[in-house]
């Protein structure tokens, strides 16, 4: 058994690697982070996953990262959403400058506070290789400090670095993950858009899954049907 | 000319250090980090110089970092701060966990933010090897992943490393830096205590490059003469 601290966004994916941890009997607890992120209700998702499976949770409240790294989509309110399948424009527009770093760094040291073997996150196979601070090689170096920088050693692991994210909806489908408790829209409303690339993203994952997608969309959402005919692009108004 | 973000602590090394970056001639913005320490009047110290100098400024709140990484005595009001020269318990009693790669991650962001060349800190020669993340290889492992986390790539410098808290007391006091607006004491009083660990170092860089200390130390300091005598142990009561 590992004492494990998971990174738990309340996305997806996250979701079913707390499942994953805890269907190994790992002890485990979990961290999420308030980076000023518009799509805030995610970390209620977070605690409510937590509080499900009665889980030791915090929220870091790094929420200053909003006004020192300025300029992404997801944290800036003049910086537009982009909506439809990911390209590299629109991919490099939701980078917050170095986030995957701060809380790695964060949850490596609340690791260390509570003398855990591990810090996992849930980066995937399907990741986007565009991303730097999504690479395998970055994840190496985050690795080596987390080696060397106190006398408690935490070991960054990644147990999903070599599926899909429609792998993990199959794996989170199998665990018994409640999907419908999950959050993905970086639009930040009261439903999912089902437009934007994060939405796009999580219904191309149940579609290609096979799994019955639970989430509501919001009324402007094209159909699933739409989706598909225009290889996951927004149809055509 | 380079652009330089500096970590500011608004102790004497990083005070040092801002004004070695502007002598040269960079273009210069400082970051400071308030982490809960007990110690936060040197925030309004690195406030004071950064202003000073005419320097963009800001200070990144991670002030959660005392509830998520609990235990030392710097931000933990129930862990007392240590008192004398240090030793390997007392100064392990004032670790923070992955305090430095946590302020190195946001600094590097900050960076990356606004297109800056490097982040430059204030380590030293004389810091402590006992401090596994003030080693040289944990700091080239930070900049490995500085190297790797974004498209724009930033440095991570430390113009300081070889040479010692008196050698830069010395360069200081050449470049003009007004000492007296600098802040180490970790008790976090009105008045530098004079006797905790920081205290002790900062008066002995002093007595070391010779130049005159214009800190103000509290009522029940021990004289510069009587830490002389003992080694730079606190006297016997």
């Amino acid at each position: 058994m590992k004492k494990v601290c998971v990174l738990l966004s309340g996305g997806m994916d996250s979701a079913v690697l707390l499942q994953h941890h805890i269907h190994n009997g790992d002890q485990v607890r979990a961290i999420a982070f308030d980076y000023g992120q518009r799509h805030s209700c995610e970390l209620d998702r977070a605690e409510m996953l937590a509080a499900s499976k009665g889980v030791d949770f915090v929220i870091a409240d790094v929420s200053c990262m909003a006004e020192l790294l300025p300029g992404s989509s997801q944290t800036d309110k003049n910086v537009a959403v982009p909506e439809g399948k990911y390209d590299e424009d629109s991919m490099k527009a939701t980078v917050v400058p170095n986030r995957n770093m701060i809380m790695l760094s964060i949850a490596i040291g609340h690791a260390i506070a509570h003398k855990c073997d591990a810090v996992s996150y849930a980066a995937h196979g399907g990741d986007h290789a565009i991303y730097p601070d999504c690479r395998p090689e970055f994840a190496d170096a985050v690795n080596a400090c987390a080696q060397l920088c106190d006398w408690h050693k935490v070991e960054l692991i990644r147990p999903f670095i070599n599926i899909t994210k429609a792998d993990i909806c199959q794996k989170g489908n199998e665990l018994g993950v409640d999907f419908a408790r999950t959050w993905s829209c970086y639009q930040g409303e009261d439903l999912h858009c089902g437009r934007c690339g994060t939405c796009v993203e999580r219904r191309e994952a149940f579609y290609l899954a096979g799994v019955a997608d639970p989430t509501a969309y919001g009324p402007s959402s094209p159909t699933v049907e739409q989706m598909i005919q225009n290889d996951w692009h927004l149809p055509k108004d």
